[in-house]
C-alpha cells in the first residue's frame, strides 16, 4: 500500500462503482455528496478519526477530541455551502477504555452540537484495538458549491490563518515539560479547531468553488485547480501570517510559508468569487486569483514559482 | 469497560445528548433514525465492521466481506419498513493491506449494491492497525416501523431460519482441513447473509413493530418486549428448524434451540401484526404472539419457560 496515496486509492476503488440514481446531484470527489430529496439539496459526508493516525489519546483532552470530531465534519458541510442538520456516530474502542474518557468525548460532542446547532440522532459501538470515531453528517444547502466551479478571473479568498494547527502539533510532539502561554494558544489551534460556519451564508450565496483547508492550503487548492481546470496564482504578500506563527518560526528557525502553504487541519475555507461580487466579501483575505491554464503558482513581487502540492499525512 | 455492554454504553452516552430538532421523527434506540425532509421519511443507519471483532480476514473472502457489509446495513433499513437509497463508506486499514484485497471487497460491495438497487455516493479512507469498514446508509419509507409498536394480541412472524449463521461460524472456527458440502452451505449462511428486502413491502404496509435478527432471536425480541412494553410468547413447535442445523446439531451433539434462539447474524426479520391482518402474510413463520405484561417466554405444549436474552458477542 505504501506507494499509493489515499486519494489515488479512493479514485481507483470508486471507479468500480457507477451511480445510476438521478436524484444524486454530486457523488464522489467533493467535500460532500449531494442528493435532491423532494426539492431539498441534502449533503452527506463522513470523516473517520483514528487513534494514532488522527489523534494521540495522551495529547488531546477527550472533550477537545469530541469537539474536533464534530468540527472537522461541519467544515465539509460548510465548504459545500451548507448548514449541518443531522449526524450519526460510530465509535469503536479497546475494552480497557475508561467510560469516563468516552463520557468526556461526548461532552465535547455535545458542546459542538450546541455551538453549530444540529443534532446527533444515531450511532453504534464496537470493539477495536484502537479508538475509532466515524461521524456521518448531513447538511442542507440552497446551492451546492463544488470544488469544480472556479472560473478564470475569479478572486480567491481565504477565511483565516493557516499553518497554525501544524505549528501547534509540532509543539505538542516536542513533549516539553512546560509550555509558554503563546505556545499553548498555538496548540489549541490544533486541538480545538472551529469550522467557519460563520462564512456559510457567503459561500452559499457567492462562491463559485470552495474547499476547506484540511490537508494544507496548497494540497487543497490542488483539488480546486484540477477540478475547476484553472491556473491558480497565490500572491505571497497577501497570504496572512499570524503573529504567533511568526514567533514560532523565529524561535524554531522555520519558514512560515512552509506552514501556511503545507500545514494541514486548519479548517479555514478557501473559495473563489467573480470579480464583480468580490467587493461583497468582508473579513476574508483575497490571496490570489484564477486564470486560464493549469497549475498552482506563488507570485512574489514580479516572480512566479510553481508550487507542488504535497499530500498531507495526518500526524 | 468489561462490565458494561454495548447497549448500556450507548444508553449512558446518548442520555447526555438531547434532540431539539422537530424534523427528527425517531432518534436513538431503533434500527434506524428517521427524519422528515419535505414530507419524505428518510432513514439513517450505520454499522461498523472491524477485523477481529466482526470478521476474520482469513476466514471470509473479500468479496463476501463486501457483500456482507452492505447486507447487514440494508437489513436495518428494511427492519424499519424502508428501501435503501444512498450510502457512504469509511474504510481504514494497515498500510501493508494489499490493494487487490480492497478491490475484491469493492467487487462484493458492487454486487450487493446492484442486488439491493441503491448507490454508494461517497466515502473516506484512513490508516489503522486493523481493517475497519463503516457503512452509513440511508433509506426511505412511507411509514416508519419502530421496535416499540408491538401490541397485545399481535401475531409474531419470522421471515426465515435462525441459528444457521452461528453454526456456520462455529464450523469455520473449527479450522477443519476439509468441509463437507452441507457444512460449506452452513458456513455461507454466516459469510454471505442476504437482507430480507423481499419482505420490505409487507413490513412497511402491515407490521406494528419489526427488528432484524442480528444479535440473536431472543436478544432482539428482548428489544421488542422492552420497547413495545409487551409480553412475548414464543411457541417452540412453530420455531422453524433448518434441516442443516439439525444435521449439525446431531453431529456435534448440540441443542438446535440454543442456536435458533441465541445465534446471531442471521439477518432475518421478526415482526408483529394484528390478528386481522395476519392472514395476509405468506412465506413467514408465525412463531408466537404478544400479550399484556412483560418478559419473553417459550411455550412448549402446556409449559411456559422464561427466556433470558443473552447479549450476542460478535466472534
Amino acid at each position: 500500500m505504501e506507494h499509493i496515496g489515499e486519494f489515488d486509492l479512493i479514485e481507483k476503488l470508486t471507479s468500480l462503482i457507477d451511480i445510476k440514481d438521478s436524484s444524486v446531484v454530486v457523488g464522489f470527489g467533493d467535500d460532500c455528496a449531494c442528493v435532491n430529496i423532494n426539492g431539498k439539496l441534502i449533503l452527506f459526508s463522513s470523516d473517520i478519526q483514528i487513534e494514532g493516525s488522527h489523534f494521540l489519546k495522551e495529547k488531546i483532552s477527550p472533550e477537545d477530541l469530541g469537539w474536533k470530531l464534530i468540527s472537522v465534519n461541519v467544515s465539509d458541510i460548510v465548504a459545500c455551502g451548507g448548514l449541518p442538520k443531522w449526524s450519526l456516530i460510530s465509535i469503536a474502542f479497546p475494552k480497557e477504555t475508561e467510560i469516563s474518557f468516552l463520557e468526556d468525548v461526548y461532552k465535547g460532542i455535545k458542546k459542538a452540537l450546541d455551538f453549530y446547532s444540529f443534532s446527533l440522532i444515531g450511532g453504534n459501538t464496537a470493539k477495536a484495538n484502537q479508538i475509532v470515531f466515524d461521524l456521518f453528517i448531513t447538511g442542507e444547502t440552497k446551492r451546492f458549491v463544488p470544488r469544480s466551479g472556479g472560473k478564470e478571473g475569479d478572486i480567491l479568498f481565504l477565511t483565516g490563518h493557516t499553518g497554525l494547527s501544524r505549528a501547534g502539533l509540532e509543539l505538542l510532539l516536542m513533549e516539553k515539560k512546560e509550555y509558554e502561554d503563546w505556545e499553548k494558544q498555538l496548540i489549541s489551534f490544533h486541538t480545538k479547531p472551529t469550522a467557519r460556519i460563520d462564512f456559510q451564508p457567503v459561500v452559499e450565496r457567492f462562491a463559485n468553488c470552495c474547499i476547506d483547508v484540511s490537508d494544507g492550503l496548497a494540497g487543497d487548492l490542488g483539488h480546486i485547480e484540477k477540478q475547476s481546470k484553472v491556473k491558480i496564482i497565490l500572491e505571497k504578500e497577501n497570504l496572512p501570517v499570524h503573529p504567533l506563527l511568526e514567533k514560532f518560526c523565529k524561535k524554531y528557525k522555520k519558514d512560515p510559508y512552509e506552514y501556511i502553504l503545507f500545514g494541514g487541519e486548519d479548517y479555514q475555507l478557501v473559495f473563489s468569487i467573480s470579480k464583480e461580487k468580490a467587493k461583497e466579501i468582508k473579513n476574508a483575505y483575497p490571496i490570489g486569483y484564477l486564470e486560464k491554464g493549469k497549475g498552482l503558482f506563488l507570485k512574489e513581487k514580479k516572480n512566479i514559482y510553481p508550487i507542488f502540492p504535497k499530500g498531507f499525512q495526518h500526524i
